[in-house]
């Protein structure tokens, strides 16, 4: 038993998303949790874990932030944005904002009263950021932010969204002339459009924004003018390691919940799991889990020394974020018809497991990035 | 441009299933398709296409059948269980059963009016039809029928279902004590349970069928008695064959979508059709339809012929439904994001796919029996 | 048992090519088969099968000329490079050659008496060929040959090797400005360089060839001037579908060779041929093997009718070159220790293999053109 | 660039094994390295790293000796068996030798004056060792040795092996009937075969052994009598780890050859280094490597905390050999013809690797150990 390097049995699972299959039908038939959940999560310290306490956080390490998106993980439960809230979106503002902003905003976060979304992507614009065409523009000291953007996670729900915007079209570069800003929930002109339809993710609220003549005051912008860019690029491997967490735990939970199966369902007068073939898929499984499993690992330790680079960062979404998608397709095999019904949790795993190449940069970007420092090294 | 091998470009798209975007919403939501769709098939004679017009079938040689299935394949539209209905059900009736019964049924079925399904697989016994436990006991010239099938297409819906059942426990192998009956909708004690939720092929009506002492007249046993498995392993053929060029099909519909997709989808400069990496991965995807084309036709042409063994057949069924799935997961990818959302058809194509590998028994049954003509040739 | 697509046990192999241990390591140790081998094979009527009878050749059909290859292939005797002077070399001078080019060559290579060979490839340029730098120019009527040559194949042995060289740099594309001559062994300047060490074909003479101010007549000239790469675009389908069909040959071998071997092989008290694990493996090797066969026969049946686009050839070229080293690869497994001793079969097979996804055209630029009809279409 | 997890570029390579092209080709061609080579390591002190010194040893720890051994492979120089000279075959003595074997042996391979090697697979026992026939019977207080063992690496070169063999068949279980015997060399019956010829390894000495009568004294015996199967298990999993790393550090090689040469390889106006297919598959590569790295890092450190068990090492051997093997096929790939000339290291690396899934248990049977934990945990 490698209990260093393989935690499937060793998990707890987070009691409050522990699967509880009504309500998540509810939610999903939602599509969107509940506002009570938040709050309820915020009550029991699961929001902002890794915010430092004088900003109005939790005062938690990386390593305990990461026990509990990996417990989320691990229990299969992909409706609440809670990962984003608290390990994305918080430390855009306790980075970049003004300590007017951190006080407006963390505590709240913190509590689950204010949840949080961040708005990069656009229709015409995937993964190339730089096609971004949402924009803000001076108007006196405020500033006329018009565009859409479009599979905000938390799109829905949210009450403060960080906007990447177009601010300038005059710098030396494209990637400096962007900036966010801190649009809130109410504000005239900020349309949250439909919830999307998903192959999966059912209970997650993603959604498309519009943004028509919104009016900002100039305290809604998120750190310097023209800075945005600089601002995510220093942000994204914490996603990318969070994205590549999130696949190598619920790789951890499909394996477990693979094993159970088979161990219990009979075939040909015996189970499944007595079968040679069953042994050997079982064996490739847990080792490409326990090996991405040790490479995440790494990088989560890098990441909490401040040395993890966005070319091992990459590494880590593209590879983990794959071997989720072979242990889904694997594990739904191994669980024949049932594994293609919706009732049995294998089943959503898998069609969750699928966004995870796309999302957080498509895997392709990653490639791009990993080759900029082979290439150039 | 390999006209003989690669015939995306070439297809129309049956009228009938072609994508309309609202109705095939509806279905979906149904989890059934309407009976006036039967019908309508029934009428443009796309229905019992290849069963003999002596027999009250359309007449068609097997290679019209196929156009049917394939052209339904290619317009991802999986709700309507027609290929099932006409290629699997008809042949059982029309190869076994008695004047009588094909009188009653066959020319029914060709006009739609009557659905047709049949259960086999049960919720203990998957790929192992040897642990079937619906029984049927003799009671006078009468048969009682108990017991209950699973992931039953057609099975909301039909009219009438052949269910394989023990009928005796004494024969010299497990596999001489099965019968077929064709039970009908609305006999006493045959009950439809739900509708199974599944990932995928939402508008097909998978259910969940019951027999609770159903007395069967002796008219209802199909063919001779104590022959069920013998027929089934005849006609299994057939089923995988009519699986391995849905999957081909399939991924020739995913290909043409992808490359249309690509050819517009813009990012960096330029349309996504112009980066090396994408052409290289459509050159994959398309070599690796194309070769699987020329062994499915050369399977068919085989088939049409009377010589397709079981053997090749699993392999036709095996390896169709891994490549349909490996082009499902690359042509979502090359989507980005919209590839993951519902209104776009590559995300209904990928999860559609996903059971082809399970359903008809699952591939690693396909397999064992390719591996039986290896070893004991 | 699947006869029209699974050659396997159908071989009967070439007697000449038949695995003599002796014969095959002195060849292997020489770096180079016997000129009395070429002149037995030509009088048994194995060279230059599809060549027109009043030509010089044989006068069979393309499939008589298959049967030879695929045998050979079969055979796992890759010394001799008789197809490359078959159905390559052969070819150009029949398709491009003047009467008395034919007349000179044909009946001797028929015979086995002249050992041809091709010239394509130099050290800096591989898949490449715009970058070649070999040139002819013009002095009187002569032409005066100057460069290198890399990767010949029967290098060493030949006595007509086919020259592509540049004879004009001011035509409108690169491409219009190569031609080929016929450089005969003995003429001044024309030096054989080393035969090259290579991972596998120990047998082969691939070797190095130098042209120093060698004085040709405009006899040599092969064709029309200038249209050397129109005639390379022309013949180069042939040689890919050969390439193709040498890999599914080879790949029919070795599974024989392994289904044989643990058929027998007995570990943990049975047969390794009885083990689960090894039954799938070899039932999916086989319909790799069979998917593969059915692809190529209709592009050798498409070839035969004129019908082969160069777009499917790199298709047949590329997949069965993967394919034949995939299925190498698992067949050295299977063999365990005695699959890595050079004494088996197997072990020349593997390394064998390695060069088919390389010469020909590297995999990589059969996509390329694959994606030009896709993109293009 | 992640230091910590990719050291590629960090490497020193060990001076001893530099490519030396001369001297590679006289020890391939010899199918042995010299004498001299052995004893010059020794004086370098680079055998026996980590014995204690008491023992006769250099005294480092695990992590020196895998420094010396990552070198060497890292150097792609396999020819000299050092490492299980000094990481298998000295650990056995020194675990369960006698004082006086110690004594005898230990100071002796330390200086490289006397070669080890160890003998267990025979030639119709492969993975299986409980099909071993060697057997030695008792003779009074001497031993009489008969049996034959088969790919004994240092076989040729040894002066002294570790032979097992049955002691006893009146055992609970036929894994309790197994002893380790020192056979020297000179011994009279103790023949040694030919070297045997192979795939790659060219310049590694291995050779199948014969016992004939061989009369051992008592004092030949290696720890206690009837517990050979229990060292044997006890000793494999670092065995396992040496393998993994050799694979990991070979992986680390071919990459850093292949980055090198498509930075500088030209083709089609550019190098191969500025081609996007070419920067993706270099990304992939790293990836993967860097993914084995971390994985094989944290083996070493449970083995250096005593704390390695045989499933994790299983899952080290078996994964660590299959991406060498990709890495390998990829490397020879990029580097197009030349990469399959013999005389750049990357076709010999290729053919190395090969034998890495085979020896120290078939890859296979480690599925079967990662199995057992999944299944009976």
């Amino acid at each position: 038993m490698a209990a260093l390097l393989f935690r499937g049995s060793l998990r707890l699972g987070v009691g409050l998303c522990a699967p509880c299959p009504l309500r998540s039908a509810r939610w999903e038939k939602a599509g969107e949790v509940s506002r009570e959940l938040w709050e309820k999560a915020g009550k029991q310290g699961l929001l902002g874990i890794n915010t430092e306490e004088h900003h109005g956080g939790v005062g938690g390490d990386l390593y305990s932030a990461a026990v509990v998106w990996e417990e989320q993980s691990y229990s299969n439960c992909t409706g609440p944005g809670f990962s984003i809230h608290s390990n994305i979106v918080m430390p855009y503002i306790t980075s970049y904002g003004s300590e007017e902003q951190i006080k407006r905003f963390i505590p709240q976060m913190t509590a689950g009263k204010c949840i949080g979304a961040i708005a990069m992507t656009e229709p015409s614009s995937g993964s190339d950021l730089k096609g971004i065409r949402t924009n803000a523009k001076k108007d006196g000291s405020d500033w006329i932010l018009n565009g859409s953007k479009v599979f905000i996670s938390n799109g829905w729900l949210c009450d403060v969204v960080l906007v990447l915007s177009v601010t300038s079209h005059e710098t030396r570069s494209p990637s400096h002339g962007f900036s966010f800003f801190l649009v809130e929930n109410g504000m005239k002109g900020f349309i949250k459009g439909r919830k999307l339809q998903k192959m999966g993710l059912k209970a997650q609220d993603t959604a498309e924004l519009f943004f028509e003549d919104v009016r900002l005051p100039a305290s809604a912008l998120l750190g310097e003018e023209n800075r945005g860019f600089y601002y995510a690029r220093q942000q994204l491997s914490q996603e990318r390691l969070l994205i590549a967490d999130f696949g190598v735990s619920a790789s951890e939970f499909m394996f477990e919940e693979t094993r159970n199966y088979v161990k219990q369902r009979k075939a040909f007068g015996k189970t499944l799991g007595h079968m040679q073939t069953v042994q050997h898929k079982l064996a490739e499984l847990k080792t490409r889990i326990c090996v991405t499993r040790a490479f995440v690992d790494s990088c989560l330790q890098l990441h909490e020394e401040k040395r993890l680079d966005p070319g091992t960062a990459a590494m880590a979404k593209y590879w983990a974020s794959e071997v989720q998608n072979s242990v889904a397709a694997d594990c739904v095999q191994l669980h024949g018809g049932w594994g293609y019904m919706w009732e049995y949790p294998i089943s959503k795993a898998y069609v969750d497991a699928r966004i995870q190449t796309i999302y957080g940069g498509a895997n392709e970007i990653m490639k791009e990035l990993i080759a900029k420092d082979i290439i150039h090294d």
